[in-house]
């Protein structure tokens, strides 16, 4: 065990994720954001939750409608999701400029991304002022997935969809490694029962 | 873009992080669990949210001392990862099982794992129950990381630490993969100024 260094207050964790929050804005135009601020955080209600500062245009489109979709990339739109990152809705159409597919939501009034292969839709439950950041819980209401997202047995193909993770302090994102083992099992030789 | 399918309402979300909670239970004992429903939640204040179940030791014990560190590991400890998110503290001294080392945080009241790279020293500032879990929001007022761990520019080294993240629906950990580029500079092909 090496001794440690204070690196200060930081928002140093990994690995994040890259998420893009859809919303529909006043003229139910549709909006997206990519955020790393975000998770699960809560098995039933199957919940998610997403941070986004006040100004963001997405941030005013949640508390209008209480709705947002998450749709999680695979590797291969790891450019899409960066300029989502960079750019508002208030000055970009980032569903033209990228040929990205906004999709309807069937269970909550907002939009997922028809290319990418999973998208959570989402009624709002939560939002807790953090400062910076107002954190949204969203109860998952349904998932919807590509069938080539899924295996023969219907569980996530994580090789055919890769991943994109996005590495703060570092600011790049990285694809999917190998498999360390599973979850319950690895850490089975631990256990003297 | 293909039709897509409908999976119900499930936490099916990725990459989440495989994250250990350290925390003194009432007799100051170290304790630790494993979990993946948490991610950053804040920029400013510097947050971390981590979402546990009331029934856990860890949640008593943040309770009762407003403080939580959330030790991030690398590839290395899989094993020991898995087994924490196994064992309950109350059946269990997993830091003796494991060999690993409780170090008490400099700014708060709660341990961290001293062989993991880096760890986040954490003040509860807001805890809302959300269902069967309860997020617990940690303002992050120091993090402290193996100088192994950072690079001659004193940023991390993921490459050399490697990560473990964990992928609901699949159960199973996988490492980092290949960069796919740095962000904020990938997506420019997009725009046109």
């Amino acid at each position: 065990m090496e001794d440690k260094r204070s690196l200060g207050a930081r928002t140093l964790l990994f690995p994040t994720p890259a998420l893009v929050v859809g919303s529909y804005d006043a003229d139910d135009r549709p909006d997206v954001m990519t955020v790393a601020w975000g998770g699960i955080c809560c098995s039933k209600p199957p919940s998610v939750m997403v941070s986004i500062r006040p100004s963001r245009l997405t941030y005013a489109n949640i508390m209008l409608h209480r709705a947002f979709t998450v749709s999680v990339p695979g590797a291969a739109h790891v450019r899409e999701v960066d300029y989502i990152g960079q750019v508002s809705g208030r000055d970009a159409d980032m569903f033209a400029v990228t040929g990205l597919t906004p999709v309807p939501a069937g269970s909550v009034h907002a939009p997922y991304v028809g290319e990418f292969p999973v998208a959570l839709e989402c009624r709002v439950t939560h939002v807790v002022d953090l400062g910076a950041h107002t954190l949204f819980v969203g109860e998952i209401l349904d998932v919807k997935a590509d069938a080539t997202a899924l295996d023969s047995e219907g569980k996530l193909d994580i090789e055919a969809i890769g991943l994109v993770t996005y590495i703060p302090g570092l600011e790049r994102y990285f694809g999917l490694g190998p498999s360390l083992g599973k979850a319950f099992e690895v850490g089975k030789a631990f256990r003297s029962g």
